[in-house]
């Protein structure tokens, strides 16, 4: 019956001809230059059985894809002339595949594009968003999304807190460091949140619920932070590097935990000041690096605890949105500039 | 009776009077200077009741004396024109001490002097040498002393090795190092040794049954050094830091260990590389500092260890053996420049 047209079964003709893509054209110095991400238009291939075609909403732009664009890390780099990779939520249009139907929502990596083609079989697979009322889309690339549950495994697996330690979270307003100082004081701990300006400290202490947070531009920093943590530090959250994490580790406590979770300061090759190992030694500590890929299997797991506590109201968010798919390098350096607070997403 | 002649109790004229010692002058930059550890003759001080005095017959020579003489760490610096402080091997000559007799042989923190007089009591005490035969008391110093006990708890306790395992070891020909090293092949690792000289290099090999050493002199250490770890490295017994840090972990396995034990490399204030701690994340390393120290409770139990497989000839050593207290800054110094192979002592 499928075939009575004589149409043919293994490929199908797209709705949608047109895709606008960003390819990775140079691997960038310091911040993005303008071509070094170029929006090419390009044909939408044809669906073969097993495929779905599904039209990106909202792009999710994260530390880690300055990374990819630059070096083989825990995912090869991305390719010159490649779509460049990227987190997204998207909307099936079009579906040959077994799992996905029209109008399903996913999370997967879609790149930085307006339209993705959905394989039958991918190491990094998509999964579906459920629909629950009051829980916004979007909440699936932030809280409740890679960023979230990268907090939730580096808190829960790693840094693993208890009640009345000491824990500073370095970018701290960002969307990893706002999810983990939040763990923080759901375990019971003292939190400190270091950021950029003195708006985020203000959103991290009077709305997030942090003890204190140090904005560290400003030049009497180091002396703040010792005034905010008189029994030291137990735990660091890090996720900057360099002098930052320098400092931390100085107010370090003997037997302290670093759960590394990121080194942002680092990835646009400037130089973000040494860190003296030695502390390690002098101070006995325990650096250990995660990523959120290994937790794969446990990513449900992860989602529901958040969004219990997100419905519980013990876990706040804030997401800074940028419009349109040719201001996603744009996006990408706000990250490393300070520009956003909380989740920062492209809508398409 | 005691009192017969009426001699006073609290104090006794020593049969000693002139003593020599070694004390800090100057904190050196980069290798020690002439001066910066400046000879000087004092006189011994009367016993009291409790104390004892001990002439210091063997000196232990480490690079964490370096670090003694420039900052605050897991001890406090040493005092401009204090003793330098250093481990040491000496004999009872005269007690008033309830612990110890006129004849007894002690290891502890004797500093760089020719006499010690010993407290009631010390934070960090004085130990008792047992009189084994066939053992040499200068064992006490290394193999079975303060060096050959950190190789023990930093592989027993933090690196966790296990049979089939690769361990690299830094400075794999110094005191620690080369125990680190002969307690993973005890315990079934593939163990490779890295070092500064060809003739360290055999000494390992041929003699202490490392599986290889590499020569990090050589230009093409690093390719040296990937063809001897074919499986990866899965710990990194970490001595030395920059440059030779950064090399071992970029050789590491997923989840890989590295026992942080010294960075010999940075203590001198050169500047001997950066190591890349995004390394730590992408390859979801655990790095863990440990000082000797906090086993104080547990050193009879690993010295005990360490003799039994000296006995069963699975540990094998060698000494560097300087002559004179006036030598001790140069053979601090050899620590820094490749001179000493194995435990580095000076015969006072």
């Amino acid at each position: 019956m499928e075939n009575f047209f004589d149409f043919p079964l293994t490929a199908s003709k797209p709705m949608i001809t047109a895709n606008h893509q960003l390819r990775l054209q140079t691997r960038p110095k310091g911040l993005l230059a303008p071509g070094d991400l170029q929006l090419v238009e390009s044909p939408v291939p044809e669906l073969h059985d097993g495929q779905a075609l599904a039209k990106v909403k909202y792009l999710s732009i994260d530390p880690t894809m300055r990374v990819w664009m630059a070096v083989d890390s825990y995912l090869p780099a991305v390719g010159i002339g490649e779509v460049m990779r990227a987190g997204g939520l998207a909307e099936i249009v079009e579906s040959r595949h077994a799992q996905f139907k029209k109008g399903d929502k996913i999370v997967g990596l879609t790149g930085l594009q307006e339209y993705v083609v959905i394989e039958s079989e991918s190491k990094l697979p998509f999964q579906k968003v459920p629909s629950i009322p009051f829980v916004s889309d979007t909440l699936f690339l932030g809280v409740l999304g890679m960023t979230g549950i990268t907090a939730y495994f580096g808190m829960t697996e790693i840094a693993k807190p208890k009640k009345g330690e000491t824990l500073v979270v370095s970018a701290a307003a960002g969307a990893t460091g706002s999810v983990a100082g939040q763990i923080g004081r759901i375990h019971g701990c003292r939190v400190v949140g270091i950021a950029g300006t003195d708006d985020k400290c203000a959103w991290l202490t009077d709305e997030l619920g942090f003890d204190a947070a140090i904005n560290y531009k400003h030049a009497d920093w180091k002396e703040k932070l010792a005034a905010a943590t008189p029994n030291g530090i137990d735990i660091d959250y890090e996720n900057v590097g360099g002098e930052i994490m320098d400092a931390v580790l100085n107010r370090m406590n003997l037997h302290g935990r670093v759960a590394l979770c990121g080194l942002i300061s680092a990835y646009t090759n400037e130089t973000p000041g040494p860190v003296n190992l030695g502390l390690i030694i002098v101070k006995r500590l325990k650096v250990e690096g995660f990523l959120v890929l290994d937790y794969a299997s446990r990513f449900t797991e992860a989602a529901m605890e958040l969004g219990k506590w997100k419905m519980m109201g013990k876990l706040k968010d804030r997401q800074t949105v940028v419009e349109g798919l040719e201001k996603a390098p744009d996006a990408i350096n706000m990250l490393f500039t300070g520009g956003n607070t909380g989740k920062l997403i492209v809508k398409v």
